[in-house]
């Protein structure tokens, strides 16, 4: 095992990687910018570097510099986090080259699943379902009849050339598809000046639902069941879960098989995962995301195993130890993005400083945070300032936990994603598990919806009082003292808690 | 399901029972004391009630004021915590004469196990292993020879008068037995006026092992596994786990079924917990707790079932939908008991404002507390603030994350026990699970060993640094204000973390 690590991230990912360093034993370095002096991370380490500006492509991003420190401060491997550099080949062969080890797998996996359309051709080489169709452009109308019935309806003509809708035809049966291509044909060539069209299948409404691996230097990968994560807003992920309301153990041995074997075909290393959109016991392969994912605990907590200490224990040459029969899956967990983005107003970033903050507790309930009071939250990062996961029984009960967990989180000094995560926990379809990606288009109120007059309130009237008290009593008041026969006095207060 | 609650306690254990209420959907009504306005139980309720000033016999304890709340409030149930009216049968009866529902078991049985002399006659007769010997004066040297031999050596002998170690002798051979009897019953005789002796087999060293049940109204019995309690001070549990390291299958089902007739021979209802001596694969029933106990975290961590809910889900008259074979083990799990005691200072209680607070997360990691900053800490409570608990795969891994997880616990204002966990954590015996209740007896510099004064010095350098920061920068430095090309500087920041 490594005696050091370098961590070449920041907020709650950073903390995450030294928190497993800890309890592997090893010493956790940490970098910062200038803007991250005070960062849960820095203090939480055992050692920590400034690297630079608050600009990431100044600090964060500087290849060179974390390269040097780690050689500088006796580190033997640097784990990325995700985002920055962590799926840059680049910095991989850096980091290999300077005789550290880079926690993770090889800059060849990430280069090959970097790339999508060649990552999607290697995928089909290796049996990998993706979402059948052409890449190229239709000949004619009569191909697009031929190469939609082969793939079934309803199906989606695209313009080659173009996006944002235009040229894009839904087409649900084989009378259609010949007016269609022609009128998809003609909106192309007005609108891009050129005509061209391809074809591929068309999902009503997928969920996304990703697969978990693990995967040693000596031959074993195994996959670690799926995660469901279709609560999206523009393609960002905000609720994930596991395990999917809807997999069966079938679909889940299948799906499983399916990204291991995708893991082979580019002879993967680590924690890695197989994102699918997932239709009507169909799935097929999007994307492989090459590192550690921001929702990763939901799989820690239904199968107990600690991803990212065994990514480190991986990069340290262990073997797993378990066999894919001995993961087994016990309840259910669901995890909430706390964003500093204000839901009701478009979800526009929130800055300000971290005044206050009481973080939710008790049984089932987990915390993956990356701030503290004082921390000033900016527009340098991105916005989530920490998960908030709960694990229970079953699916509803875990659906209640995150709703109790929810209420009792108090984050003052910007606003937050908070307010929304609680109406969906109320919400019926999501309730009973009917999810898709499209789940945010119909509920747009979810967003949109104010906090009603009574709880704002009413919490600030709770607060200011419980502020006065705090202010102006040096020491409570003792037996004797009080009125010994005070009568029982008692005082509502709907609305203190984040309902 | 009831609509409301009454939660007759204070501190965690109110705002783990009020958490359990929440998940429930049931609305839960905190009472306190004048000392305990601003308490977290009191800010987490849905009402809460001020019943008296701060001595818990003006308040706590006064039953004909609890019930009175619970009906002018509503509330169709009383939860009563531990300590306090928990195990009262005059309360049990009240609250239910009242027309309420006590949410625990009958007061027969809360009586039946009351009187401990009483409730080891009722398990010899229900077929329950109680530490052979007997409880009346022996006759002569000839029964103590004869009793001795029945019961096996080594034996002790005991002043009936007495305490205090006068009059005791340990017995380890029938050479020794008529000398021992002779000497001890002079010695009784010169202490106590009274020379009568008993005997009772002597136990070198056992561990405290108890058994958690959970027993509906609709005739199903069933333990949910072991807790393993040996760490103790003056009786006084301060480290928990499960399960223990010792326990084979067939024991913990023999153990198992003992307690479960121990509990259908008072015809339990509820959660409670047997508790026993165990020494080389013997058990012995000590006593029976008829409430929830302090340490049922960790049963619930590696069952996965939720104690307190089961227990308000159980008083309104539902039934267990699972089966002794349906209840398994996972993982291991560690409670610390966090209180404000200063373990350099012989366990004396620390009183004052709780200034700063920075509760331990992330993975693995859950907090039961019940303070927050500004909570004034006296000496009219329990000395518990909160229990620190960690889950892992196994039980080293568990000893790791919980150094990990009291490394990140600040608590600033009293003293705590972090750092006689913090030194356990590290002890070979603890981490190799050689315990047993003599424990601490043989390790007592655990106890009396000071922090070393280099971290003292870290940590007040780095406290003082960050609270200075946070006061003179209302605002990060921005890109462009700072230096573009800051060199790169590190600071080492050993005793930081509680170390």
């Amino acid at each position: 095992m490594f005696n050091k690590i370098l961590i070449a991230n920041r907020g709650e990912i950073a903390l995450r990687v030294i928190r497993a360093a800890h309890e592997l034993g090893v010493k956790a370095v940490a970098v910062y910018s200038e803007a991250d002096r005070l960062a849960p991370h820095v203090l939480a380490a055992d050692e920590a570097y400034l690297i630079g500006p608050a600009p990431s492509a100044q600090s964060y991003l500087k290849a060179d510099v974390l390269i040097d420190v780690a050689k500088r401060c006796g580190a033997q491997a640097i784990h990325p986090g995700y985002g920055f550099l962590s799926e840059r080949a680049h910095f991989i062969q850096a980091v290999r080259d300077a005789g550290l080890v880079f926690i993770g797998p090889s800059p060849d996996a990430v280069t090959a699943m970097g790339d999508k359309t060649a990552a999607r051709a290697r995928m089909i080489d290796a049996g990998v379902p993706v979402v059948p169709g052409t890449k190229e452009a239709l000949a004619d109308a009569a191909e697009a009849r031929r190469v939609a019935g082969e793939i079934g309806y309803p199906v989606l003509l695209k313009a080659a050339a173009g996006g944002g809708g235009k040229g894009m035809r839904i087409v649900r049966g084989e009378d259609e598809i010949e007016k269609a291509f022609e009128s998809a044909g003609n909106e192309a060539q007005s609108a891009f000046g050129d005509r061209s069209v391809y074809i591929e299948k068309f999902l009503e409404g997928p969920r996304h639902i990703e697969i978990q691996l693990l995967a040693d230097r000596h031959g074993t990968t195994l996959h670690l069941g799926e995660r469901e994560c279709s609560i999206q807003r523009r393609h960002q992920k905000l609720i994930e879960e596991a395990p999917s309301a809807v997999l069966t153990p079938d679909e889940r041995a299948a799906m499983g098989a399916m990204a291991v074997a995708a893991a082979r075909a580019v002879n993967y290393e680590g924690a890695g995962t197989v994102e699918c959109l997932y239709q009507n016991g169909e799935f097929f392969f999007l994307e492989m995301n090459t590192r550690i994912q921001v929702e990763h605990p939901v799989t820690e907590l239904v199968t107990g195993i600690d991803l990212v200490q065994w990514q480190i224990r991986i990069a340290a040459g262990e073997k797993l130890p378990f066999a894919q029969d001995d993961i087994t899956f016990t309840g259910h967990a669901i995890e909430c993005r706390i964003t500093s983005e204000d839901p009701a107003n478009n979800f526009m970033p929130s800055t300000g400083r971290i005044q206050n903050l009481l973080i939710p507790s008790g049984p089932g309930v987990r915390w993956d945070g990356g701030i503290t009071p004082g921390v000033e939250v900016g527009l340098f990062y991105d916005p989530m300032l920490a998960k908030l996961i709960v694990h229970a029984p079953t699916r509803i009960e875990a659906v209640d936990r995150m709703k109790r967990a929810l209420a009792e989180l108090r984050v003052e000094g910007v606003d937050t994603s908070v307010p929304f995560h609680l109406r969906v926990m109320d919400e019926p379809e999501f309730r009973e598990g009917r999810l898709d990606i499209k789940y945010l288009e119909r509920h747009e109120d979810l967003m949109t919806a104010q906090p009603d007059e009574d709880t704002i309130r009413a919490a600030a009237l709770a607060a200011a009082l419980l502020e006065e008290e705090r202010r102006t009593h040096r020491a409570m008041p003792r037996a004797g003292t009080a009125a010994a026969a005070a009568p029982v006095s008692g005082w509502r207060q709907r609305g203190w808690r984040n309902r």
